[in-house]
């Protein structure tokens, strides 16, 4: 079977011999950026039917056609894994959603904390990152992001069976003891540049659900925190273990 | 003791009483920028005397100078790990540099690869990355980047006692088992976008001193692999086990 080089998220039900007709930016994207014609395949998945390769029928420059021949992979879905982090500066904020994708979190949570600065974010800019993600690492499944949350509202209704990574910028230098935790629904809490306020951190370490870590000796952004607690947790207890 | 706020890296050696000149640089950003003056203290660490309180006695915009009181912290060298990995589109490989400081490589190699698309470097450019990433995160060391080499040649003269974690993309979906390695110098080797050639890939693998890990099951961008290789090592090895 060709093995497709482009992989796209569509929105459409996939599965054998289905239509799905291509967006204007795909169509642009496949036809005119990379030149393929009718009779190209491409990967298409929409984050439950698995991937599919899908043959081009319809090559118009500003819709498209491709035709579901055969499914290539199964839905792969992360483990129940959600990170909350409070948005930064934009760049650094699409990182993290970015990141979020390709290490595997199940669901992300932009958060207001005392020290966020901003308390706005464009959800749907920040889902498209995700989804363009999930393209590049060759998952079947995108994550949600949420809309931004107080982050004191969700600890006030958390759910009472879903445990919390709380990375602790004030336990800078001890171990990062992952081995003995449990297994179930986690979340990892990610703090803004600035840290948490003393009323948050005391929130997050008292709270029933937490297991506070700490991230080695030097101090981390917030953006290389996300990344390397997820490692973490992933290679402890999620699907890289 | 007045905790600093502001960071600065210098060349001068540091110690009580020792007078260190601003550069024009830092004498605009100190005195303009973030308007201290006469009397105001700053930290400095030059990756080789710890962290150092310095008072302002001379705030001219344009040169200024400070003098060393106390030493805040001792020099901390992070493990000996290197970094190798394949430059890639500027912004990542940016940002790479900047994570290897965050996460304590001792040293960062930019390496040549069958499909690296890029064959120059601005090492300098690069090597204020690594110095702006240790001034925001509290580190007292700066990892040196070294010029760009082929990673053939490298590993033609690989060190005998250093170990080789080899970022293997086609171990996708493999556990990303860290537990029983070794004591040592180590290096991780991070492939380029578009991963190994297969001569390349036989040559790691094939290397006594390799051992291939896999980074779960979605392929990872360089730099998101970099920082996760970096956390799970470590975790398993490094400074924050």
């Amino acid at each position: 079977m060709e093995r497709a080089k482009i992989r796209l998220f569509v929105e459409q039900p996939l599965g054998q011999g289905n239509s799905v007709p291509m967006t204007q930016p795909q169509a642009n994207y496949l036809f005119n950026v990379m030149r393929l014609g009718v009779g190209d395949v491409v990967a298409l998945f929409n984050g439950q039917d698995g991937e599919w390769t899908a043959r081009v029928v319809d090559a118009a420059k500003r819709r498209g056609m491709v035709v579901c021949e055969q499914q290539t992979l199964p839905l792969q879905t992360p483990p129940d894994l959600w990170l909350l982090f409070a948005p930064i500066k934009k760049a650094r904020t699409d990182f993290i959603v970015e990141k979020a994708a390709e290490m595997g979190a199940a669901k992300v949570f932009p958060v207001q904390t005392d020290y966020t600065n901003s308390d706005r974010i464009r959800q749907d800019k920040l889902q498209a990152h995700a989804i363009e993600a999930a393209e590049q690492c060759g998952g079947t499944y995108v994550p949600e992001v949420a809309n931004i949350k107080k982050l004191s509202a969700m600890l006030d209704a958390w759910p009472e069976d879903r445990h919390l990574l709380f990375c602790d910028e004030s336990m800078v230098g001890e171990p990062s003891r992952l081995q003995d935790l449990p297994q179930g629904p986690w979340a990892i809490v990610i703090g803004p540049e600035g840290g948490f306020s003393d009323r948050e951190r005391d929130a997050l370490r008292s709270h029933p659900n937490s297991h506070p870590i700490s991230l080695g000796p030097r101090i981390l952004r917030a953006d290389t925190a996300a990344v390397a607690a997820l490692a973490l947790w992933q290679s402890a207890l999620g699907d890289w273990a």
